[in-house]
């Protein structure tokens, strides 16, 4: 956990759905997870409170949107949303749908999983249109 | 994951630090964690995206006036933030200090520990003026 070669500043971190002055949208692509998005800081904090009011509430507006976007199109059993950091001390959000036939459940999905990672035909089918999805909900928040 | 007997409309979750109509701010004291809090939506409900917008920014100023006092009281090295409920489907948000030799780190809390829980005097000490810290910022909190 070290503050000086930063991978979120150096590098994007998945596949850039979307962005703005203030943050991006990701698809990482983890095994298993399709429809997993990261929303990612653009410049280098480390814990959501060292932000100020109005810059935290657009980026917590941006984290639901996705979420929004996430539930429309992959239709999981539940969302988890998480801000950790211990990693890559740069603030970014884990927002990641969750089923009960997924790798982990119900434990989050940074464990040990519980089976493998086989992806339902129509969970893949779902995420290719998450990209759309994502782009459509953030284009209506306001900048 | 059922909704039907839902243990945080049930009981509390922890020693309660604050509360109002939209939610409790509560210490589960999980071993090895002094400082741990967590944040409890009053009604049911799932997602976060299932709240209205207002009472959602609501919910977040008191997850974040809870990460200020943790972050004051505790000094950690990281802070944690997640909203999961894989196992109780009831919008609640972890608030948790993380420190380098804490039983998991780097690892989430809710993986395999890494290590003994065994907590440096001087922590539990800090963690004693949580609830002061707690009910403090979040008396300057609007309505």
């Amino acid at each position: 956990m070290t503050d000086g070669a930063c991978e979120f500043c150096e590098r994007p971190g998945g596949a850039i759905l979307w962005q703005n002055d203030l943050c991006r949208v990701v698809e990482p692509q983890e095994a298993g997870y399709p429809g997993f998005c990261r929303v990612i800081l653009a410049r280098h904090a480390r814990e959501m409170t060292e932000l100020g009011a109005a810059e935290r509430s657009r980026l917590m507006a941006v984290v639901f949107a996705v979420e929004e976007a996430v539930r429309e199109t992959m239709r999981p059993d539940k969302m988890n949303l998480a801000s950790l950091g211990n990693m890559v001390p740069h603030v970014h959000w884990h927002v990641i749908p969750r089923f009960r036939d997924d790798p982990h459940f119900p434990s989050p999905v940074w464990c040990e999983p519980r089976r493998d990672a086989s992806v339902p035909e129509e969970r893949a089918e779902h995420a290719a249109r998450l990209a759309s999805a994502v782009r459509t909900r953030l284009a209506k928040l306001p900048p």
